[in-house]
C-alpha cells in the first residue's frame, strides 16, 4: 500500500503548521482512504521519522515524499535523503521515493501568479 | 500605479531561486506590463528594499507584498512588516500591503494536493 508523507519544516508557533493540515485535508477529501502524514524536520510533531513509523504500522510499504518547501535548499537535498535513509534502514522492504518540491510544480506556480494578480486587481486583465 | 513584490527568504544557492523566478514569469506572461519584483529577506539579491527602490523607480506608488512563503513565521510576521515600515519611511507617498503568505491561499493548498494525489497515481481516484 502507498502513502504520503507531506515534509515540511516546522516552527515554533503551532499555528504555523495550519497550510500543511489544510493540504492534508484537501488530499483526504479526494481520496478518504489514502494514508497521509505530516512529517516535520523540527520544532514540531510528528517528526518525519514518526510520520514513517506511523504509516508503516498501517500496512504502507511505499511512501511518497512530497517537500512542502517553496525550493530545493540543503533541508531537502541534504537532510531529507538522509532522513529517508535512515527510515528505510529502520524498516525492512519499505519503499521511499522522494519528490520535488512543490515550489517547483508549474500547477503550484500558476495558482500563485493568479492569486499574486487577483488580489493587486489585476484579474481581469489576466484573463 | 500598483505593482507587485514577491518576498522570498533567500538562500545561498542561485539556483534556489529558480521558483520565484518562474512565478515571476508566470505574472508577467498574463499581464506583461504590470511592474513585478522579486525582494529577498537574505543571502539573495534584489533585497526587499532594492525590489521597493526599483519599483518606485518606475512610478509605482502602491506595492502589494506577496509573501512566497509556505506559512507565516517571524519572517511574514515581524520581518517583513518592519522592512515595509522602513521602505515607506524612506519613500514618501507610497502605499505597502502585505498580503498572506502564499501557503494559506486555497487555490495554492488545493494545487498542492492534487500534485500530491497525481505523483502518488491516485489520480484517477481524485476525479
Amino acid at each position: 500500500m502507498k502513502g504520503i508523507i507531506l515534509f515540511g519544516h516546522g516552527a515554533r508557533n503551532a499555528e504555523w503548521a495550519e497550510p500543511f493540515h489544510r493540504i492534508r485535508a484537501a488530499i483526504l477529501a479526494r481520496d478518504p482512504g489514502l494514508p497521509v502524514e505530516l512529517g516535520f524536520l523540527e520544532l514540531m510533531r510528528p517528526t518525519f521519522a514518526e510520520a514513517v513509523d506511523g504509516l508503516t504500522a498501517r500496512g504502507v510499504t511505499e511512501i511518497v515524499v512530497v517537500p512542502v518547501f517553496m525550493a530545493a535548499g540543503s533541508h531537502v537535498k541534504k537532510d531529507l535523503p538522509q532522513m529517508a535513509a535512515d527510515a528505510m534502514a529502520r524498516h525492512p522492504g519499505l519503499a521511499i521515493e522522494l519528490a520535488a518540491p512543490v515550489g517547483e510544480v508549474p500547477a503550484v506556480i500558476d495558482a500563485m501568479a493568479c492569486h499574486a494578480l487577483d488580489i493587486t486587481g489585476n484579474a481581469v486583465a489576466a484573463r
